[in-house]
This record gives structure tokens, sequence and C-alpha cells, in this order.
């Protein structure tokens, strides 16, 4: 597909923008439209494109630039201010689908490796799903909405140790000094630029201007912050999209109009990529035997109601509709979920049809959420920040 | 290098702006700059990055980015009225750099085949350089711009064309009805839509806001457009970025300052992966003999004298001040000549040392056109479109 990328650009553009339109017109969110449509051209279906490095590679940037421009609408002391929440919203939201994944797992059979790195499967929430619905319908300022933002993050790091626990143990050379110095790193990392990221930039970004001589210079500082802070994401353990919505977050006080519509254009041309990839990765095959599909089905459930009423327990401290809210919006796994399973398959752990049911989790749990968010929400008024409501709609 | 995108890009961008901020305090053009941090961090000295399918993918987005913000300030029939000097330009300005560039490899003891595809390497003009240029310093409304955008699209379809008959007659087969055949539609294409592209948009753009429902539906038909004309150019045999300044030309009429400034940032981002994979591309090794050494010069001075000369020539009738502004602009060949030496390589015409020869002609020009346009313009004032000149600066 590298021979002709105008062409495969072409097809994920169109027909991203085309489902999206009859998902609007059906009073469904844009993006199930837009991953829809990777199920519908991806190898299941028409077979026009299939996963290769290039499309993994923008769907990478897409997921970067959609988590960015969360960041920028997030002030740091606000996510900060409702970590104590946020990280019991986490842990019981991690705790509670890891146990039921493998207990269902060990119940249909597999053997004690397998059912753990299924319940590790299970655990981590992608964020970019919910991020994108909420950032369109205004709602990111609601206290919910943050509680999500931050315990997402903190999902993330507890998602790389249950990871590296599983991983460690189901190959047999378990280490606790590796695993713990992995596990401060990450959360010194995090927890630095969370604190200190917005105070260094509100030092740096008003002198930009007249510092620099290259054009757009200040969007060419939150470019190099959002890549600089991805690369020492990935360098420390975590997602490089955490790095991504940390940069964002930096920038969240300092950034003007003029920033957030550069990075905006970037956002609409790479986020279609990212929602098409989860689509273009499911495999409709695990449906051809009966009790592969009532197992994909079983999971499914699981996740969804595990994470739900982990997190939901977790955030029970603000009210039943917050605790419900926030329920929902952690439970699409997204890409990430794909991650451990690849990462199952290729250690030899995970059958070829154990991935299928993960993959299909993931797709399926990212296709749920938006509907649901929608209902959990519905007469939530959006809360634009004023004049910049326009600049700051993503979807 | 796929293994860790966000490293590689920061790399590129970093790099890239590092060294435009440096050419800009030595009151060099930032392109330049960021040409040279392609060499710097290429395989030639730093070794950092290599060529792969990604970057020359996202370099190829560039490109056509580029090509895309230029049309939309370019009306085609502005173009289309400057269309017989543009021919006069384009035509002697192919002839005289095919004749010149064959005569010195013939000159200097190579086979004739060898010789002719070095004449069309010397051929083709790489239009993205001089359109940045021009771009950032507001002068897109100069006639002599006008001249240089309309002739390197005419000049694209001749170097095709050149292209088609030296690599069937070096290869033994040519097809004279083929050949009309490619000669009808890439003329054809071009000239439809350079005629018609805009009236369609004309009716077309004012009406997506209240049609579609999809968000940024401006943007989105743009980018559609974009990408359906670069894929229709590259069917008929012309470059991805003529049917992406095609794109451009055919709103520039009817995109408001929204779009604009939505390509933009996504210009931001990917034009420096375009001038980086030029100067990526630079083979420093060519000087390690001394005869290559000696023809590498005389070949780069002849692909500036042969084009300066040709196209000033085809442009005398508007007086010798636009004339010699006209021929500077149509000197660099960047990407242009490297995809014409790597297919002369493919098919074994070409040796390693005159595809290092021409790569170094194809890189040096295009990095001394942006200090000679300097000169060229100097004293022209910038003409920018009241209220949209902060939306149309492009570097």
């Amino acid at each position: 597909m590298p021979h002709n990328i105008p062409l495969a650009i072409l097809i994920i553009f169109v027909s991203a923008k085309v489902m999206a339109e009859i998902a609007e017109r059906l009073n469904q969110p844009g993006i199930v439209g837009e991953i829809f449509a990777g199920v519908i051209v991806g190898p299941g279906m028409l077979g026009w494109l299939l996963p290769d490095e290039f499309l993994s590679a923008m769907s990478d940037l897409g997921a970067m630039f959609l988590l960015f421009r969360v960041g920028l609408e997030v002030k740091s002391s606000e996510l900060i201010r409702v970590g104590g929440t946020a990280l019991m919203v986490a842990t019981v939201g991690v705790i509670v689908p890891f146990a039921m994944g493998t207990a269902i797992m060990m119940f249909a059979g597999a053997g004690t490796h397998e059912a753990i790195f299924v319940g590790a499967a299970l655990v981590a929430t992608s964020v970019g799903i919910t991020a994108q619905v909420l950032s369109a319908k205004g709602l990111l300022r609601e206290i919910s909405s943050k509680v999500i933002l931050a315990a997402a993050v903190i999902d993330d790091v507890l998602g790389l140790l249950v990871l590296a626990v599983v991983s460690s143990v189901s190959r047999g050379k378990f280490d606790a000094i590796q695993l713990s110095i992995t596990a401060l790193l990450a959360i010194g990392f995090t927890l630095f630029v969370a604190k200190w990221g917005s105070k260094a930039m509100n030092r740096v970004m008003p002198r930009v201007q007249e510092t620099l001589r290259v054009a757009e210079a200040r969007f060419v500082i939150a470019l190099g912050l959002l890549f600089g802070l991805s690369v020492l994401a990935v360098s420390v353990g975590v997602a490089a999209i955490v790095g991504a919505f940390l940069a964002g977050m930096a920038l969240a006080e300092t950034s003007g109009p003029r920033e957030r519509d550069l990075a905006q254009g970037v956002s609409e041309f790479l986020v279609p990529f990212f929602f098409i990839g989860i689509g273009l990765r499911i495999d409709l095959s695990v449906f051809a035997e009966r009790s592969t599909a009532i197992l994909a089905v079983v999971i499914l459930l699981a996740a969804l109601i595990s994470k739900f009423a982990g997190c939901g327990l977790g955030a029970l401290g603000l009210g039943r509709a917050e605790a419900f809210r926030i329920g929902i919006g952690m439970v699409p796994r997204g890409e990430v979920g794909m991650i451990v399973a690849q990462l199952g398959l290729g250690f030899g752990i995970l059958t070829r049809s154990s991935y299928g049911v993960v993959v299909f989790m993931s797709v399926a749990t990212t296709l749920l959420a938006p509907p649901l968010l929608r209902i959990a929400y519905r007469g939530v008024p959006p809360s634009f920040d004023g004049e910049l409501a326009d600049h700051m709609r993503i979807e």
C-alpha cells in the first residue's frame, strides 16, 4: 500500500467521513461511524486495506494528536484535585476486570497463564474514544470528565504494571526489583510532568514569539513538547499518548487560539486513522466456531460489566449519577487491549482464538461506549469556554 | 524506525526547526536550514535517520500539503491567463537542460542511454521550494510567480513525457500510440481540472455547511478533493503534487479562513518531512573519486545555467527583471530529479556514480534556489491579501 499513499489515504479519509455522516444522521456519534468504516474497508469485509506499518504509524499519530488536543482543554491543577477519587476509580477498575477475566477463562478451561493474560487485556482503558465524545459535546469541564481523564492516566500506569507482572510471571522470570524501578519511573514521570509541566510552559510560552524567528514559533514549540514528552513516556514504559496528553495539559493555560486551530487541523486529518485503525483490526472469524463465539460474547459482557462496576464503585463518593458516567466512560478498551493480546500471541501464551476474543472485546467495547455515553450525559448542558468554544470542538 | 515513531518524528521536527531558526538568524530562508537538517541527521553525517517507507510517505504527504496550500492562494483564471508565456517557459526550459545534460554526459564518456537518462533527470523542476519561498514572502500575486507555477505544472507534464520516451527508448520498446495516449490523458486532466475545478467548487462549497452534519465539513470536503485529485493525477501519470495543487486552486475562491488555518496546521507539521527528506537523500561519497566529483560540479553548473537560461529565454517577453526571476524560480530539481535517477538505477541504465551525481545536483539546486530567489526579488514588496495575510503565510 505505501506504493500509492494518496489512494490509501483517500479510501481511509472518505470512508471514515461518509460513515461519520451516516452515523450522525442516525443520531450516533460520528466516531462510531469511523470505526465501522474500518470494519467495512478492512480485511474482514471489503479487504481494500490491511493494517500495515504506515497505517499503524498514522493511527498512532492520530491517537497522539487526539490526546494532545484533549490535554489542551484540561488544566493540570484541576486534574490533580480529583486525584484521590481517580486513584480509587482506576484501582478498583483494574482489579475487578482482571479478576473477572481470569476467572472466566479458567472456568472455560484455559491454562493459568492464558487466563491471566486475558485478564490483563481486560484491564486497560483506551481513553481516546471517551475523550473525543466528551470533548465534542463540550463536557470536558464536568467533574466526571476530569475524573475519567485522571483515572485513565493512572489506569495506563497500572495497566503497564499488571502487564509487566503477568508477562514476567508467565515466562517464569519475575524480578521484584526491576518491577519496582519500572513502577517508580512511570509514576515519577507522570506526576512530575503533571505537576511542573504547565508551570514550566507558563514561563516559556510568553517569550517564544519574541525570541524565535522561525515561523509559527509557538506551534513549533508545542509540537516539540508533544513529541518530546511522548518519547519520554515511551522510554519510561507508559504509552506515547500519555506523554501527548501531558504535553497538551502543560500548554492548556498558555496556548492561544492560533495554536489550537493549527493543532485542530492536524487532528482533523490524523484522528480518523486512529478510529479506522481500530475497526480494521477486528476479525469476525471468531464467530465461525460456536464455543469461541460464546466465549467472545461472555468476555465482552464481562469487560463491560467489570469495568463499569469497578470504576463506578470507586467513584461512588461523587454520587450515583457521576459514578454511572465515570463507569461508562472507562469502558472502551480500544487499541490497548489489542496491544496486550498481540503480546500474548507473540509469547505463545494466547491461542489464536483467545486472541480473536480479546480483539473482538476491544473493538466492541469501543463501539458501545459512545452511544452509552450519550445516554449517561443526557441533559447535561455543554460548557464551552466562552469565546474559545469553536476552537475547542474536536469532533 | 517505525518501531519508535515518536522518536523519529522528534528528531525530524526538532532538527528541522532548530536549523530553520539558525538559517533565519543568518538571514537565509528557513527551508534551507530544514534541508540541511536532513543532510546532518541523515546517513551522510550523523546517521540518525535513514530514508525508509514511512519517512518517504510522510515526505510525499508534506509535498502534497505544501502544493495544496499554495494552490489555495492562486486563482485558476489568473494562471490560465499567463498560460502562453508559461508554455514557452516550460518548453524551452525542458529542451535546454535535456540537451545540455545529454551532451555533457556523452562528452564525459557515458553511453547514449545513460547520457539521455541524466539529461532527462535535469528536466523537471520541483516547484515546492520556490512556491514555499514566494508564499512566505507574500509574493504569490506577482506575475512572475504565476508564470512559475503554471510553467511548473506544464513542466511536470513535459517531464513525464520526456521520461516516458527516454525509458521506452533506452529499454528498446518505443510505442508512439501508447505515448500519445499518455500525453493526451495528462494534458486533458490538467486542463480540465484547472478550467472547471473552481467552477465546480464554487457551486459545492457554499452548500456544504448546511447539507452535511459531519464536523468541520468544509475542511473534510477540501481534504477529500485534495486526495481525490492526487489519486487521479497519479493514475494519469502526472505527480500527486500536481493534483494537490489543482485541488487547492479549485478551492482558492471559496475556502474561508477556517479551512486555511486547518490546512496550515497540517502543513506546518508535514512540510518539514518533505524538506528533510530531500536533504536525507544526498550522498556525499560522490566526492570520494576525483572524476566523479568534477562531473558532479559540472552537471550542477549545467543544471543551474541551462534551466535559468532556458526558462529566462522563454519569459523574455515579460522584460528582463521578470525573466530573471522566472529563470531562478525554475532552477530547483528537488525530489523530481531524484525520482528519475532512482528509476534509471533500477533499469540498470545509470551507474552508481552517475546516480550520485544526479542526486547531488537535485539537492544542490534546491539549496541554492532560496537565497538566489531572495536576491531576484529584492525590493519587491509583499502583497498579502488584506485580512487574510496572516492565514496565508506558509513559512
